[in-house]
């Protein structure tokens, strides 16, 4: 596996373009390719620029609306709901949850559901927005069924991650941005891309029997839930991934669990939808709603002062604060460009080839 | 192990007896009372009568005050922050949880923190407040030092459950009630008590060493998050242990991480607090302020069916939908009264004895 780094400007750009020759408009190109870009900087390869090209072949099909009219559909001085009009999820996205802090600077709190949207990148990007605001931020949604919930040989949801994002003092916001299964199918491209096994408790066959072939995905099997199975607490990451589910999609009139259409664009989405597109759900909460602000950012560099100085069981690794390792990453790739394996820079030059734009340089 | 079955009503009158005792107002007894007897008839009965001798030693130790003045000390429209005044926890979630849900009749949604309060029975107690108003119920709390986050050899967080609470239509609601640890202490003490080893995963020795003794945490080690270990996403089930932390103390002003004091009255809290007792954490929303709850419900009733029948791996088996084993469970006991273990039964007459009051009958 060979990297070509390039500089966050270049891949900017050049993620811009792609979105401009998609349609979008200026505003919303350079928001969808800032999503995408403070992946890469977050360390959050499998989220950024690497599925440019799957958001076009998407768009290609009519499944994505470069020039969506989202809207408020539902709505009370704390919650609304919104119609992302088949829109990029990085554009829907940030549109939302710029709802919910808009709620909360007035009544404490905001919460937004979210449907007939797609793919949001990230959910860091989004409850950071309400970080910078000195509010707790988060974000969820749901996605194409990959997971087996406990008990079941196949699947019915996805790998539906949550994130809670908080204001720090002295140290960089706590980021809790996680998926519910017990582990997220980029890993498993690793290891089939490495031809390596996995550890059991990631993915069971289409019999629902465990396994450690990271192509069992391909083969009719499924992810495991966080919890791996019964006994560690499956029942807990499939209740954790059913919360999102609903949240996002039972909530906002989106489609859920196995109707939710699927990423990938040679996937037809379900002829007999409950919802429209994939949902969404953000939250705000003004930290001051609850006490000072710096009381808190006192307290919460006390709580991660005292973590990164727990005893360890070896000695050379210290306890890692949630969001930490990505705003390290940010910094230094910020900074020293951002590593692209080289087979996503061949996917991004060739899709530059198809659509008539500028390659990467 | 022998079982004794008492009608819901004597074991109810009883424990008002008890609460009755300690000095708790009519009101109050009832309302402790009806949260544990809601466990036991749940079928936690980790979480019910079981812990009642424990309330009545942290009472004689005056850690828990019977006549507490709670009320709110930080406010904004939609969010709130509660000094449970060093009262039951039985009694103080309740009414936080109230302020919650009046808030989001007005507002649409409603969030309050808690402080210096005390173990407050089941989470799923509290969230199904709001689940009787048409609204989603959110509840959680801090815990005693059990748990050692990833790569960790000291306990620095409790067991800290979350609930989310969903109102069904046809169906029973949906309530996903859970420990973010990957096995709550509980089921260690089953463990204990028929001389049984536990699955790798549960627990790690004093060193971090892995162990299936049910005995480690009485010889200085610790539960281990959700997904066990780093391979399986013990990295998220600390996450999820940590939001609830900040949520239910950081942000409440309640002593957070290993300054949380222990629930068992032979152990004595920080001389060194960083916060006023523990802390919880509650929410409400409207389902009606998203989309009409009576579509919600149908939605849901429709989710909960295509999960309850999911092809599954043993056909003798179904998905299990969360919150219904335990709203079956209620049905029953209702019914038929509720069993409780002899080493229970005696340990509540020898309290009725030392309080002076009528025994269990």
């Amino acid at each position: 596996m060979t990297f070509l780094t390039f500089p966050e400007k270049n891949l900017r750009s050049f993620t811009e373009r792609v979105f401009l020759k998609m349609g979008c408009s200026d505003g919303d190109a350079r928001l969808a390719a800032d999503v995408l870009l403070r992946s890469d900087l977050r360390g959050i390869d499998s989220h950024g620029v690497a599925r440019l090209s799957g958001y076009v072949r998407l768009w290609q099909k009519e499944r994505i609306n470069p020039t969506p009219d989202i809207k408020i559909v539902h709505e009370t001085a704390t919650t609304a709901t919104v119609d992302g009009d088949r829109g990029l999820g990085l554009v829907v996205a940030p549109y939302a949850m710029k709802i919910a802090i808009e709620k909360a600077h007035t009544y404490g709190s905001g919460w937004v559901a979210v449907k007939n949207s797609n793919h949001f990148g990230i959910a860091g990007y989004h409850a950071l927005m309400a970080v910078e605001q000195d509010m707790i931020g988060i974000s969820m949604t749901n996605a194409s069924p990959l997971v087996a919930p406990t008990y079941a040989s196949e699947r019915l949801l996805g790998t539906n991650p949550m994130c809670y994002a908080f204001p720090a003092g002295a140290f960089p916001p706590v980021v809790v941005d996680m998926a519910t299964a017990a582990a997220a199918n980029g890993k498993l491209e690793i290891a089939q891309r490495a031809d390596q096994s996995i550890p059991e408790g990631w993915v069971q066959d289409k019999d629902g029997k465990t396994s450690t072939s990271p192509n069992q995905l391909k083969e009719g099997g499924s992810l495991l839930p966080l919890g791996s199975d019964k006994d560690h607490g499956s029942h807990k990451g499939y209740g954790l991934s059913a919360t999102v589910d609903i949240l996002s999609a039972v909530l906002s009139g989106a489609n859920y669990g196995p109707w939710v259409p699927p990423f990938v664009a040679f996937l037809e989405p379900s002829s007999d939808p409950v919802g429209e597109g994939i949902g969404h759900f953000f939250g705000a909460m003004r930290v001051d709603g609850f006490r000072p602000a710096q009381e808190f950012k006192d307290h919460l560099d006390n709580w991660i002062t005292r973590f990164k100085n727990a005893k360890t069981i070896d000695p050379e690794k210290q306890v890692i604060i949630p969001g930490e390792p990505e705003y390290i990453f940010e910094g230094e790739r910020k900074k020293n460009g951002i590593p692209l394996i080289d087979a996503v820079v061949n996917d991004l030059n060739e899709l530059a080839k198809k659509l008539g734009i500028e390659p990467l340089a």
